[in-house]
């Protein structure tokens, strides 16, 4: 069983980096893996993932909304798109981004910009970046005829559709070789999302409802498929970027097996206030949420100077 | 309209502390208001929470589950008893931590415990909080009767149940002064939550819904009350402690007026990241999520520290 | 000796806070002990302080600049001169904006000012803090005629004078009884400082020397006194606020003895990145910088809300 | 001028990510400039650093001593061997680990460390990272014959050496050609410290004057070397690797000129705090230190992770 504190009586030793001008991503999270700090963090998730992989384990990928509103958007819908990863968590934000970005470019903004200004010009912020308005004009465009089909499908089957049935139905009106939600759709990669009325998509759903009370979401829905996934699943990996309702579901559906037998956490919150979003993996093992015996790593930083570094090394 | 830039000519100095041994508490935060840092954060969070109360604001307290397992759960409690805030929303794991709290103690620990001991143990870790295992087994013995009532209340009524509806009936079934879901039922204070199939309660449902698959929850039956709570309100003040789902629920409810009139955020995350936990209140401003003209403030802390500080104040 | 994971059986539970609108603050910092988080964290910094007090300890306190920046430096003031503590360990920036707050006063600002106009105005920011360029104006009126005593000090001794001697020097020639530089002078209580070319200071040492390159500082001549002083202690105790040179140089002496016997850091730095300044009480038992047998605690947090919290305690 | 709040009306749009197996770590850094969050920061950081060289600037580079405990020391020796910065300013810990390298292999080991453990095997933990007290015995042998040879010279001249100095001497014995002490004394690059009396150089000092208290060091005798490098040169450009006095230096030394003409700052810290270790770029143009017209960008993320995706671009 790995314990916590075994100190390795013949510890390696920490390696200089040996860099070059046209060095390749992939020799770069190698030499990593050796020069301490969190780059040994970066290295070691690098060959967690290589691990995952070699192992089939069933991996299941979450993300945060503002990844979505990243470029790592486009990686996503690669390697959802070669199949990769399993099952995604994620936000409903996320979802909804993925639409709007199918419909209205995002722009490259400024942390520090005025935000009085901003909202004048109808621009919206999120970090650096900035969603137009017109991009939430077009959702309602999108998502307003959606629902009405979506309340016929209701009808038809006589009960609430589940998160993941809905975001599948929505990947499979898209078009776009960019968006994640098309390819999950097209490879039947579900895309869990446990809180489904939040963001632009809830407020939709609110305007929605007005005239139709009776369209509805069975959040429960979601639960069985997930849980027969973890249960199916010879092992599960997790890869973990950010925080929130998405990685507490993705590591707490693991309860009904023995915990990940493989975790990577890549996040910038802090363990010392006992937020869910900054807990370290080891953490989750007190809980049977994370295996015993599970190869872990936390990395902390932004995912998206890290994911990118990881994701080369899983499109081999 | 409250420009982000401009300077204040005539800005008042730095205030040093004078401090005594018996000062109060209120003293304190009054002191901290000109000494600068985050200090001056505190002392501005409180100076505007007092105005939300003069004026009347509909207060909206959103929290993260891990406040809900430190101590700050009686101060919710006493809050909501005595109905200072308007309307609550958050994690689910608040929920079942508060009805837990009522069965059985959690315990002082460490940060730096032994994840894998703690794990033979059958102890679960929150930061330096530890949840036995035997909460968990005797919030079943809770859930399992209380979803049996649920369901036959489905039934009767014909619909599937809200979070709202379904926590509000859980909080009439308990008899614990420290408990927040307690009062906030007696009182009639609505608790909303986006995400109810998180957590150990997800769990419960699973489990239940193996004998009971037609049992569900509609979590979109939360949004016209929110949302009419939100409109009927004169003035909404929004007090954000940590981030998460919660969070972001609160503010983009208030998209339905001009946003909210003012915000108090108590946090730890970064906004380098553009997440929306980290995200600084006047990132709300370029959605008009928080209006323009609103008095906003962002403390970066722990709200275990600051908010006891906050929340005398909130008493009197 | 405290072993790291031992898990305590007997735990205490976490305690629920009890507030009122009129308690005091030592009472709230009681109730901090048993309340989780960091909270928890500031109930224990508390004890050991006063645990520290009880059993005599050298108390060596350490801050960084922006402490003085803030309303902090009034009660540094108020601790030297009740003689709570033995010794100070600080940049020089503190001492120079304690000679400055004595010419000009610092104003209040905001951390989001627009800083290419504050540059046009001459006011300078330290997060929400301004200095205006007249206090720098006035320092430099201080500052070079006292470098001429200091030079003829110098000739006199035939020898470069070191820096707690030359921080003395100033302090006698001060009389603000909101200084710490003053009280420090007064009541005998070296600070020491590892760099005392840097900052302000520095910078008009570096005009001064022009006319007289003569003039200079042997930074040596504090290792004596201050390893004195550690070598002399029956118990060293450590209150350690930000991070630094100041905390580094604090720590390292005392591998003179076997560490500290008690150290309270508070900080916001993150020990994931292996720096000094983020690193916890733990690391440095590893280096016997502070003992194997120490009371110790991080507060992770801005000092300038929990060092108030602290002081109260250290006032009675 | 560069004004802070410009909005850019013609903003370019977020750029998705095209990822490869084989890809170069140049292309991955020109994909991130577009792709938004801290990516964004890392990919400007890229262009500043690229355009510094064009520019023939004076580059001033600086880092924490956690940094040369990392792989990144040979980072800085490459870069340091073809003359890819013309000055640098570290703490003295910075020195005295290149020189242990040279010794003494530093371990990887793990943040979660048992210390009370490690500190019995004589093993002093820097994150995930181990010195062995082998190499602080062998730092002992080299640096009291060291300070031997730099007495004589001290008496030789009739004045006290300053920290470049002494630096250098250091350098001119090493053989080591992963070293940047080495490569910084053979191509006459000065290192500037601070604070030279810190670390484990500053303990062996202490002990070298119990016999030889006339040996000393003049601190103030950097002073005029750096502000005169900083005159001459054309332009100046700062890369800041983490916090503390060495940034402080860096940005302070160029106010003798109109500040640093691009500025690239790497750090974990908060800015929130006010503490100089996590102030961004922006506040340094309040005080001057860096230009109002200077190219800046700061990169929230450990340089472990960042500096070598620079470095590859600066080796061209």
């Amino acid at each position: 069983m790995a314990k916590k504190n075994d100190s390795n009586e013949t510890a390696p030793a920490i390696q200089g980096f040996s860099l070059s001008h046209n060095m390749s991503v992939r020799e770069l999270s190698a030499q990593m893996r050796g020069a301490g700090l969190q780059a040994t963090q970066v290295g070691k998730a690098s060959e967690i993932i290589h691990q995952m992989q070699k192992d089939k384990a069933t991996i299941i990928l979450t993300f945060t909304t503002n990844l979505v509103s990243s470029g790592l958007r486009e990686t996503f819908a690669q390697l959802v798109q070669k199949k990769r990863v399993q099952c995604i968590i994620t936000a409903i934000g996320s979802v909804e981004e993925d639409v709007m970005k199918t419909l209205v470019p995002f722009e490259q903004g400024s942390f520090d910009a005025d935000d009085w200004q901003l909202h004048e010009q109808g621009r919206n912020r999120v970090g650096n970046i900035i969603i137009p308005n017109a991009a939430y004009e077009k959702l309602e465009g999108v998502l307003q005829p959606f629902f009405e089909k979506e309340l016929a499908k209701q009808k038809k089957i006589g009960r609430l559709l589940a998160p993941h049935e809905i975001i599948r139905d929505l990947g499979l009106e898209m078009k776009d070789e960019k968006s994640f939600v098309f390819w999950a759709a097209k490879n039947n990669i579900p895309i869990f999302c446990p809180a489904p009325t939040d963001g632009a998509f809830g407020l939709q759903l609110y305007f929605f409802k007005q005239k139709h009370p009776e369209f509805g979401i069975d959040v429960s829905g979601d639960l069985k498929p997930l849980g027969q996934l973890i249960l199916d699943a010879d092992k599960t990996g997790g890869i973990i970027l950010g925080g929130g309702v998405a990685k507490h579901h993705a590591i707490g559906c693991n309860l009904l097996r023995d915990g990940f037998d493989y975790a990577v956490y890549v996040s910038t919150g802090t363990p010392y206030d006992g937020s869910l979003s900054g807990a370290r993996v080891n953490e989750a093992v007190s809980w049977g949420k994370v295996s015993e015996k599970a190869q872990i790593v936390h990395v902390e930083a932004d995912a998206s100077i890290v994911f990118p570094l990881l994701a080369c090394g899983m499109l081999e």
